[in-house]
Order: C-alpha cells, then structure tokens, then sequence
C-alpha cells in the first residue's frame, strides 16, 4: 500500500530532522577541521556529500581551544571516529608578519592589545602570559603547520585514543590535495638526476 | 591572437592562486560563522559560490575567542565588510543538560578538568574561574543564541564598526533559513484568532 | 516482426482510453482526499505518477457527502482499496472566524442564506437544522481535523470495511508530509530536558 | 550585501507559507473543477504551475453541494475569478447504469439506502425527495455534462457575476482538451461532402 | 590494440555504406506503405531507427503499381519478410469530391487529360479505359481504405505468399496508431449501455 | 485570464488535425521525392520538422506515374510551391543488371510477367511495348539520374511552370548531400596538377 | 575511513603528475602519427581519451627523422607496442606543385636555401645531395604516402620489431576513416557489373 | 525555398572538405608545437575547436628541422600568422640522463649509432659531428627549453618575420598553463617576507 512508502519517507525525514535528539552521527562518523579560506572546496575536494561530516572552520585551520572543544564534543558525544585536517597554500596566515597583524590589530583597537577581551562570552578566558601574535597564529610554512595540528589533536587528552586523524594541504593553485611535505609541483620542472 | 586570449586565463589563474598575496578580497566580501553540523548546507542556503565568502564554523556557531581572531583577521585585513551567523534547529549544543557534558569529558581525561590543556598550541589560555560548562557553551533556545552571537561581533573592539552584522536560525526539518524569533512553522497549524 | 511491437502499442493505448469500461482499476488502487490549495503538489509529495490514483480535493480536504459519494463509487465499482487524507498548514479553513464567513456569503447572496440553493443539480439536498457554519466547514486545528477526517472515513457505510485509510498533514512551510501531531518544528528548539 | 538577498529569500518564503493569513491569492486566481480519474494530468492539461490555482476534484467533476462551498469561499475570499470546469472521455460516470449503481451500493450497505448518513461530519445533511441515483449523478453524454456544469456555475448566487467559467473536455485517448461538442476525432476519417 | 578497434569502426562502416552491394538486408526486414502527408512521423510511429525499414510514401498511402514495383523489388531481392501500411485521418484524399480533383487538373492541363503523359519516363505506361478520376484514388472511409490495401497487397503474385502485411490508421488528432476500423475515440462519450 | 491560453491551444490542435479539410499547406510548401531506401534520414539531411514537408519515397527515388500524381495533387490543390529529389549512392537500383531482376520476378510470378497485374487497384493500367525492365528503372549512374528526374518533373504538363525543382545526391558513405556530378570525395586524394 | 578514500586519490593524482618519472606507460600504449591538419580529430576518431596514447602530429604526418627520434624514445624507453599512421584527403601537402613550393620558400628566405639553417637548435643537420624539394616532402597519392609511412616505420632500426604499425586515411569530407586503397566513396555511385 | 538553406550547406561541406586547395586558412590562423605527451589536452588547454589550429607535436615539444619545414609551410603558404609553444613538466625528455638513452638506443640498433638512417625517406639526412644526444635533444629545465624553442622559431629565416610566437608551460599536477619562468606553485607555501 501507498502508505507503507510514505510513512517509510515520514520517518525518514525525523531521522534527519531530529538527528542530534536521536543520538544518531554523521554518516561518515568524520569531524574535517580546515581553513575558513573562501576557495576551499572542503566537501568536494575530500568527496563528501551533506551530513556525511560536521567541518570545523577557522582562520588557518589551527588547533585552537574551539578546536578542541568542539572536536571534544563531536568525539565523546556523537560517535566521531576521525579527524581530517586541511590546510592550504596562500593561506591568508603567511600573507603578512607578525609585527603587521599586531600593529594593524592595535590600530583596531585604538591602543593596546591587553585590555581587549579576547572572547565576549567567557570574559574570564585569558591568555596569561602569552603574546597576541601567539594568539593569532601565523604560519611560516603551510606543510610543517599540516603536520603540527595533527599531532596537536591526536595527543589531546579530550580526545580518545582511537580516534585517527589525518591531515591535506589543498592547494588552490591546482585544486588538488597533497599529503603534507609531499609537494610534487616541485619535482616535475627538471632532469631527473643519475 | 589565441595567446591574448590564454594570456588573460593564465593571468586569471594567478589571481586565484594568490589572491591571499595580491590583497584580493573575497568576492562578497564576506564572513559567514556557523555551526559545524553535517546538515547545514552553509553555501545552498546562503547562495554563495566557491570564492564568494570565508566561513568559519564551530560547535553551535557560537562566538568564541575563535571567531574573534578569524573575524579580525578578516576585517581588518581582508576587506571583509560584512558577517552572516548562522545557528540551526536540533544542534547538538541542545542534546544534553550541562552535567552530562561535564561528566562526559571528565571520563574522558580520566578525571578533574581542572589540568586539561585547553589550548594544546597556547598552553597559556586558561579560562579562570569560569566553569568548564560555560566555555562548553550548550544552548537553552536557539533563536535566542543566534540574537545573542550576532550582539557579540556588533559590539567587538576588534571588529569595525562599520561591519554588517546578521543572524538566522536554519531549520533542518524544513531546509529554510528564519530570522530569529520568527518560526512560521510554529504559527500554521490553528484557526486566526478574531 | 515489428507489427507484433506496433499491436501491442495498440493494445496498450486502448487499455488507458478505455481502462474504466474495461474495469482496469488505477495502478496503486487508491483515492487520495486532499485540499484543493494551489501550494499542495499531491502527486509529488505522495509519489504518485500519471494513473497510479483517483485524487478528490475540496475546500479544506474535509468529508463531505461529496467525498462520500466519489469513496464509494470508487472503492464498490473501481476496485480501490486505499485512501489517504492529506490537510496542510495554513489552510484557508483557518484563515477566518466562522461569523466572517457566514457575513461575506451572506452579503454575496443579498440577504439571508437559507433560501440559497445549495446544490445546483440536486435542489432537494437539505442540510436541515444545521447552521451554514457547519456546512462551510471551517478548522481549529489542522492535525485533530485531519485525525477525524481518517475517522469518518474508516467508519461510514458505504466505504468496504477493508479499506486502509490514512493521514497526513502537508506542510506548506517545509514541503514535508507529517503524521497528525507529530510536529517536529516544535520540537528542536530549545533544550533537551533531562 | 549577501544579507539583503538572504533577507529577500526568507520574505518570499513567508510569503509562500502564510499566504492563506496574509491574504495573497493562487498567482492565476483560478479554480478549476476536474474529475478525480487517475488519468487526467489536471495541470500540465492547463499548463499550470504549482501556486497558479486551486483544485477541486471529485468524482465526475461534477458541480455538488461541495464545489459550491469550495467556490463561494474562494470566490469570496480569496480573489478568485475565474473557474475552469474539466470533464473527460470515458469516465467512471458512464461506465454503468443507474441500477447497477444503486444495487451495488445497497449490497455494501447490508440494506435500503434510506437510513444511510450521506455526510459524516453534517448528518443534518438531507436530498429529501431525491433519488440515490440523483445524489450518484452518473452521466449520459460527457460533452452535454460539461456544459451544464459550466451553468450551473454560472447561474449560482454565492458566486460572483464577474467570475468567468469555461468548460473543457480532456480526451483520455488523446491526451488533447476539446471544447465541449467539438468532436475533431469523429470529423475526420470520411470524405468532405460537397 | 587500437588498430583492432579501429579496423572494426571501419569494417562496419563499409558494411553501411555497400550494404547493398553486400546483399545486406534492412536491420528489421521491413518495408513500410504509408501516406506523403508531413504530419506523420512514421519512424516515431512505429519505434523505427535509421537503417531499420525502407519507408516508401505516396499521396495517400495507397497501393499503386509503383508500391508494386518496390515492394516486388525489396521482398524477391533484398530479404523483406514484412510490409506495413500507414494510412491517417484528415488524409487529403478524402478533402475534395472526384469532380474538383479532375477540374482541377484539366485547368492545370490546359484541357482534357486525355493527352496527358502519366509517367514522364515510361511513355507507354496507359490507364486505358480506367478514368482519371480512378488513376488520383480520393478515398471514402479511412479505415476501409486502409483494409483494402492491406488487402492488395497480400494477393499480389509478384509479393511472396509469407510476407506479412499488417495495416494501421494514424490520428493525427491524437498521435496514435489504431487497427483499422477501431475508433476508440468514438467509443468513449457517451454511457455504456446496459 | 487562463481560459484564453487553453482555448489558443485547442484551437492550434484542431488546426493541427484538420489541417488538409481547412485548406492549410505544409510549413514550407515542399514535396519531397527520395529513395526509400532504410539508410536516408530525409527529414534531418534537409533539415526538416514534422509538418514541414510532404515525402514522397519509392524505390529508387524515380519519377514514375505515382509519382507525377501526387506532386499534381499537392502542387493544384495544397499551396506546394518547391520540389526536392533526393538521390543517394549504394542505391538497390544500381545493385544487380536488368537480366537478373527481370528473371527473378519470373520466377517468383511463375512464368511470364506479361499477365501480371501491375496495379491491383487499376487493373486497367498498362504499360503497352514497354518492357518489365523498363518499369522496374534499374540505374547507370545515380548522379545523371538525379539530374533527369529533375527535368521529367520541371517539364511536366500537370506541375506548375512556377514550381521550383531541384536535386540533391545524399552519400551513405558520409551522411552528406551533393549536387548531381559534384563528387566532392573523388578530387581530394591525389596532387593539384599545376 | 575517509582518509583511506582519500589517500586513494592523492596517490592516483601523484601518478598522472608523475608518469614519466616513475616509469607508467600510456594506457593504450600508443604512438600515433598524423598530420597537423586543423580538421583532424584524432582523438576522437581513433577513440581515445586524455593518458591513452602520445600523438606526433606534422605536416602531412610524414615520417622524418623527427618521427623515428620520437618514436624510437617511446618504443624503447616508454613500453610504446604500437604505432598508427593518420593522413588524410585534401592534404596541404597536396596543394601546390613542388616548384611552387621552393619558390615560395626562396622568396621568404629572400634568395637560395643551400644556406638556411635547417635545424636551428641542431645545426650540424644537413641533407646533402638532397633537394630541398625532397626535404619538403610534397604528396602525390595520399592511399600510397600513407602505406609508404607504414613501411618506413616497420622497418627502421630503432624501432623494436614487436611493434604494430598500421595505417589509415582519414577522409575530411566525411569525417570517416578508411584503410589505404579501399576508397568506398568511389565505388558506390554506378551500377554493379555483372 | 527550402533548397537555398540545402545549397548553403552543401556549400559549407565543400568548403571544409577542399579547404587547402580552396586556399582557406585555419580559422584563428594558428600553428601550435606541443610535446606529445598523452596528458596534454592541447585544444582543451588553449580553447580551440576543430578547424582553429594546425598542430605540430612531437617528443618533447623541441623545435626540429621538422618543425621549421611545418611551420615554414604554414606561414608562407597557409596564412598562419601565429605560433604558440606548449611543453609541459614531467617530460619524457626529462627523465633520463643523456647516456641511458644514447645507450638504450644502441642496444636496439645492436651496436654503434654513427650507421642508422636518421629519416628513412631522406638517406641523405646528415647531424654531421654532432652527437646522437643532441639530436635526441634531453631537457634540463622545462621553463628554460620553452623559452628557447620561442627564440629559435622567432629567429628562423623561413618564418616570417611578423608572425607572432608565444610559449606555455602545461602543468600536468595541475591541469593549468603558465607562463615560462612563472612557477605559482613555488610561491605560496611559505611565509611572505617583509
């Protein structure tokens, strides 16, 4: 009968409404941490399809304590099983040196950087003796800056054990990923040595 | 000539690939801050093609000390002029009640989270007396979160005044975007009062 | 040969001309009772295709003698053994009081209703001591009008007892298909209780 | 800004979804009246979209007490003005005499056909002297129903003077709409006399 | 490797284009008889492909000694197994009487058509005492017309006694095939007698 | 209103389908005359829609009696302003000498052709001392006889003087129409002499 | 894992980029010879797609020491198996007488060419004895250039015996293939011989 | 008239079928020298269609004595008025060093080089004292040999002076052209300096 399908649909679209309510993952049991770059393809360069992965985005895809909180959240709570971290080359992270972000940033602010709050709805999170351009987290070198957040997220406490975690520099020149030191560009311009 | 014609695709090409580089903002010039849910189709919804916006996207599209660095990051220095946040429906920061969040991640640090590094790249951020609940950041009503988020960026140092600032809530169980407050759904089902 | 191909084309075409003289029954053997609301995409949200279902569709998908009479006819001579119901949100059954209703028809008909012709082809029809409200038929609630329609129909007379019939609300918000109380919208909003 | 066509697509969805309470019209403001056949493709036969008018079907597409009701109130109060009836060939309405009819019915009643609620939800609801045939309203000629159908329509109090009606016949064996009594099928296979 | 490939495309390419110096048949042994009139898609019609059937048309579709001539030619030499007449409504054979036809081409003429050479390069081809009005063939009734030259066709000597001749009348007011003398359209306006 | 878009519709149908009764010629006013022959698409080589054009096929695209009777009948009576022949290589007509078609029908008459009738329907159709060989127009050489069939009808008593004739060779062998004697394929194999 | 999937495709993208370094071979393992020619498809009418096969392409698809340079890297270093000729109909090198030719050249060169450097990256590159008419390679059969091409390349030194050379000319004026000789459009315009 | 639109496009096939003995150029007046590797998409990359552009392909896209005779031809004799360089990365020519080829040729010629016919249909052919390496032309740098085949092809006495010649690099690991010297890839990886 009719009915049988379009209650199976019914149900169906609960699942998906009520998804979180239901205790129920992502299809891909995958939490992506990338970029915020507005060339990055993210779902179509690692072949996803919606509600296949939650993707956490920010300004040079580091590991930051959002990170972990919400990558915390995701594996604890919702069944994540693993972690892909994409980088990409031209990140806005390497175009300027710390003393110009620090300056510009100062200018924003109209003075000093110390009495700024850093997050304005946990105004007690502080960042002790740190300095700012720690904070802001510019990349010298987008393949070593790869490798480094995924080390990050594999040895985080909050993090369970089983948990993989890979990582992909995206590079926007080619629209293809590369595994992080593997820059295979450079390798094909000269004669192959003896 | 063909190679005027190819001269100006290679030129495009460069402008792509280092846009970061040549000061190119994006093409709306535009911030979009999320949730990280698997379900939000962040670019469908909000018509936006590859290149058009940066979007940032954590646990409940919540503003954290995150969001603030990507944000001014990208306003100061990218000629962003305009952030969209975008909260949904059955967000998993509404799953549970605060305690079993806490009890959660303790099981998982095998203990107090007291000494968990919030931060494994900034040891030095430490969120002070605030409880380890508050940076969590679970959610009591989504349409109020989604007003509260866009009043953090509004009134930010470190953000430019002159920024546009908006919200909605997307509704999973239907795919459309509300502004917050207004659930047409909630509003259909019974007789106009006189 | 090819005529073999070219007589069966015959044949098939003059099943579908002639499909209700020969006693071929539709292809899913169901009437649909729906509103007649020009948001409603019947066949589409039913999957139904061109011969699967009879639809009947009148102000406010309600049981009339109308329905009635069409149920009987189809599921005594046409062999149909299914009818589904489907209301939708924001139905113009809502959209006003009973008093506003009952006044505009009223001021179309230039006087009082009660010498109003109600059936132009069958004068003797009567609705007796009953109000015009009543006849019109407006709604309160769109999922308990839709469980009563299923009701109505499940129990009359004419309608063979083995009949399945079923409901859903269509909404026009979502452009889903619900079970009559199960309101989703309503339930991902805020926090989950413990 | 983005926000401003966002802005655009979240009104236009309002509008879609309270158009009833808004007051907004079908975008043709019609009604159209059309058998319930399985076979009848009601608004690709119109070349209607979905949102360009409302749909009463019922068996025989027939005007009764119902298509009175649905067209007073959306005549009335929708801005409805202009109703379209679509009759069709070989419809379950020719296909069995009045005694038949009767007789089956009977047979599903257990009995005379006296005492049997006509409407469910309006038992006041009466046709007096009438025959079951009457009520049944089985057809002689579809092109002549259609006509009358197109009357009864026009001549009614509770619908406007202003509101246009017009009759069609779809022919099922050709997929083709005619005008009532202008048969082009049974026009062309003889020799023109001279 | 490629040049096996290739010599394939190659081979079968000049099967195609000496296909009848090879003694290669149509793909579907297939000769069809149909009318001239441009409203007529025969290889739709009948669900024929390019290289399927040979196709011969004439005004009216009708069996002359031309579609002898071919038809002899194509079954004795070239493996035809089957023949299908195509003949239609509104046919322009049944669009004037015998006397406007014959005026007509004694106008064209220039007098009588006495003197008239029938066939330009076969002078000697006469119709001896047969009129003219019996050479142009106008036609009474289209599905009789269609019989008898099925008809003529199966008695022929110089046809072989196994070919199959099958006819059918196209309505080009509907886009369909019938079996001669089955007017469904006829069939379906009025109430099935009892 | 809608009403006007549908009555413009079935008013083009029944032009449509009474198209020859009411007087109206094909879209272009063209006759057609080609081979029938299974490899010739005729409609798509002359770039043609349905209804452009009546298509005249016979064996061997000849001009015979049939042939001079339908283009009388189109060009007199049904506005036909343009003829087109159409020739193609490979023809069955230059695929055997006259000796063997004249015995293969022999053979399949049983005896002598003398007494067979050539026209079942106009018996009285004769073609006097002609022989069987010269009925049946076996062809030399395809490009001179697209050329004389050209003149057999440009210089025909029954055609119009006005009406336009021309020819066209369609290649098998590359899907491509010629004129008659511009064999284009012939010239580019060997070295421009100088 | 995703990563897995992933991993897959990243390697997959080092192969393609990285070929020749690693030593992949094309996919067909084909060399093909043809003409530069702006209307050949060569691709395209050989079947293949992008990493089948490596295609030298001169003027007139000749075989000159460049050819037996780049086809002895490719069948001796590359696992090349196979190697397929492509000339073509109405040949530049077919166009002009060679008197014509020198002399045109000569005017550019503005006196004789005994003195033109014939190779400028390769100097010592001398023809001897040779005119440079025989240097230009001028064609006066294009079915015989193309079999001589094939026997060049079968055999030459350089090129291992195991690899298959085949031939083909490519007819621009149908855009079909054909083997060296067999010129089926010349054939199919006459009648058969017996 | 029909036949005029028939006689354009018999035209135009003539036109393309005898286009160099018509003297019609290419339609962008184009030669390109390309490598003929399998991976290079060449009309893809530099947006050309059938009919724009001759083009000469050879290993490793090197400007030979075979180049100079093709473009000499083209220039002076065909119109060409441009010339456009593709070489590629990962070259074959690139992966080996000078004594594996010249040794992996001796071992197919089995034994020295000095006595193999350089172009076996010009015995006369001579490289005189330069080596078999040279002749093979190996690559050191990809960027460095495009720009050097441009200056031999700008230079050469039997290209006309006006024509215009550009070089491309194709990066096989990214699908893109880029300018000689102008590695992107290179660039954005690291950190931007001061």
């Amino acid at each position: 009968a009719v009915h049988e399908r379009v209650d199976a649909a019914v149900e169906e679209r609960d699942d998906w409404a009520r998804r979180r309510r239901k205790g129920i993952p992502t299809d891909e049991r995958l939490l992506v941490v990338a970029c915020m770059d507005e060339r990055i393809p993210v779902e179509a360069a690692l072949g996803l399809e919606l509600g296949d992965a939650q993707v956490y985005r920010n300004a040079g895809g580091k590991v930051t304590d959002d990170v972990i909180r919400s990558a915390a959240l995701t594996t604890n709570f919702f069944e994540t099983e693993e972690i892909i971290v994409v980088n990409h080359t031209d990140c806005g992270m390497m175009s300027a040196p710390d003393d110009a972000v620090v300056e510009g940033l100062e200018a924003q602010a109209g003075g000093s950087l110390d009495d700024v709050e850093l997050d304005p709805s946990l105004p007690e999170l502080d960042i002790g003796d740190a300095s700012i351009a720690e904070w802001v987290r510019m990349t010298d070198d987008i393949d070593e800056a790869c490798a480094a957040q995924v080390a990050y997220l594999e040895d985080h406490e909050l993090i369970p054990d089983d948990v993989t975690v890979t990582g992909y520099v995206y590079e926007v020149e080619s629209g293809e990923l590369r595994r992080p030191g593997e820059r295979v560009a450079a390798q094909v311009n000269e004669r192959v040595e003896e």
